[in-house]
């Protein structure tokens, strides 16, 4: 077994607003098994249930509690991993000033070591993991050498905007734990009041809350999907409104390089469930974006955008691969 | 001698359109010579200049060429570091389709291993390398050990606009070489043109050719320097231009911090040589947009700016830095 716990068994856990999400990873990094169950709101809840999400994951891959090496936690909410506490996670119901999650969970579980990390972390290691896995050595500034580390950003378009950074293999969390904030980058100094004080933030163009109040739902099913399914059937005020969106997607992506230079910028997020219809017309945004522009273009910036695999829970997968060292 | 070259003498070369600066590091990595030549243009002349100058550094050092373990350019251009060659350096009179300076360098020098980089990343790591040896384990999100490794952009505010990024003590090049290319983020829909074909670019409000739009010299001096000078007389006009730009180079500081979280951010280049009263206006206009925003508070902005160091060519030491690695 390596020093970063390769070689054994991991549990990583997605913890959100409504449901957790796990995932067993085996020895050579496979998912084994997966679980899925309610939220209970409140620290006591949150603990116990993580705790028995744990134990389900494990008993469906057929091993236990005792042969982890370690969990890993993705929570929304501000984390510090390196105690391994949460505060003000108030989807969760989590009010208090300072929860010692890590600590909490170890106990129910038997000593086994656990990590916190914030969710766009886990999603941003998870999508570099199976995306490794997957390996496609001739991406854009791709050299052809398959072993190479995975390098993305994972644009989580949520209701909010944000984005998780793993940059030459490894996760960027930032001098304060705010690396992939792009969503309060002001892009419009004449743009919408954004709740966090500022005019003309990023995520007020490009999120499912910014989509949402461009395209309210009517029909009861989610705002993204009535648009989409409009413009597609032809509706003009439709058409661009989502070419509008997909244009501020594209320039989150083009930030995204033109300050990291990411290989791969993964869309992820509950406005990509769209999936490829959203990668097509942001991939036509991006092209047309580069159109004008030379320096654009060489950047290959519509080759470097794919979405985050849906065939396994991949925040939680990367909560797994965190777990590893902890 | 360390795997890294470190425990040998290395020289570095920051070859600009004017001069040549470079550094002699010995075994410390103290700076224990530097020279100052003008830059002879074209292939010939750049590689025999550049050979001087090593030469010369080095008799200053009271060593020889022969002791080195290599040696490191910085080069405006685009650079191919793992090649060594340099391709449409037009300032430095350098028409090839690739200039092999690498190799062109090192037969002059016998042998001793020659690597290329880009202007600005030499910068930033010169800076991370003066700044690690002058500690200051207190900076925002610093956890008290004064041995942890540099984290910071070098923001060069020349003609253009562009940082060079060292994170968590690795140059961070990113997939195409393109990291740190934030002069070409539109943050303005209406903005004026830019050269590069998109509209509103960072650069034509946060670099020296903007101020120099806006208040062009009247006096034969630097742009910058009459400009602040009209400020501080009270020039109504020259206080307005000098605060707009100053929110200009702010908002590339919130910027790189919102995508990196970069530790500090290091202003260089032409404009810099303002000294601290640019470093004066940058933080005041920082505090005044983080007013607007609690979170931007948080971020402590004003905090992580500073000054590139001007005791020592900061370029030319990171070009040293980089040579151990040859």
């Amino acid at each position: 077994m390596g020093k970063d716990g390769m070689g054994s068994y991991t549990v990583g856990l997605d913890i959100g607003g409504t449901k957790i999400l796990g995932a067993l990873l085996d020895p050579a990094g496979e998912v084994v098994a997966t679980v899925r169950r309610p939220t209970v709101h409140g620290a006591d809840g949150l603990v116990t249930g993580a705790a028995e999400a744990v134990r389900d994951v494990v008993a469906s891959g057929g091993v236990e509690v005792g042969v982890l090496a370690g969990v890993g936690l993705g929570i929304p909410g501000i984390v510090d991993h390196r105690s391994g506490t949460v505060r003000h996670a108030v989807n969760l119901g989590v009010h208090d000033d300072e929860l010692p999650l890590a600590e909490l969970l170890s106990e129910q579980l038997g000593g086994v070591p656990v990590v916190v990390e914030n969710d766009l972390n886990v999603a941003a290691v998870g999508a570099a993991h199976v995306l490794e896995r997957t390996a496609e050595p001739d991406g854009p500034g791709g050299d052809g050498d398959a072993g190479a580390h995975e390098d993305l950003a994972f644009l989580a378009l949520g209701t909010g905007l944000a984005s998780g950074l793993v940059l030459d293999g490894e996760l960027r969390r930032g001098a304060s734990g705010a690396a992939g904030e792009i969503g309060h980058i002001p892009v419009d100094p004449l743009g919408p009041e954004c709740p966090c004080g500022q005019r003309g933030c990023l995520e007020r163009f490009a999120s499912g809350k910014a989509l949402e109040a461009a395209w309210p739902a009517r029909h009861g099913r989610p705002a993204p999907v009535e648009l989409f399914e409009a413009a597609r059937a032809g509706d003009q005020e439709a058409i661009e409104v989502r070419d509008r969106f997909a244009d501020a997607v594209a320039s989150a992506v083009r930030l995204l390089v033109l300050t990291t230079d990411v290989r791969h910028v993964v869309l992820g997020g509950g406005v990509a469930q769209l999936g490829a219809e959203l990668l097509d017309v942001v991939q036509d945004a991006l092209r047309e974006q580069a159109k004008v522009s030379a320096f654009l273009g060489s950047l290959r910036l519509a080759d470097r955008v794919r979405l985050a695999p849906t065939h396994v829970p991949v925040a939680a997968v990367g909560a797994a691969v965190l777990g590893r060292r902890g």
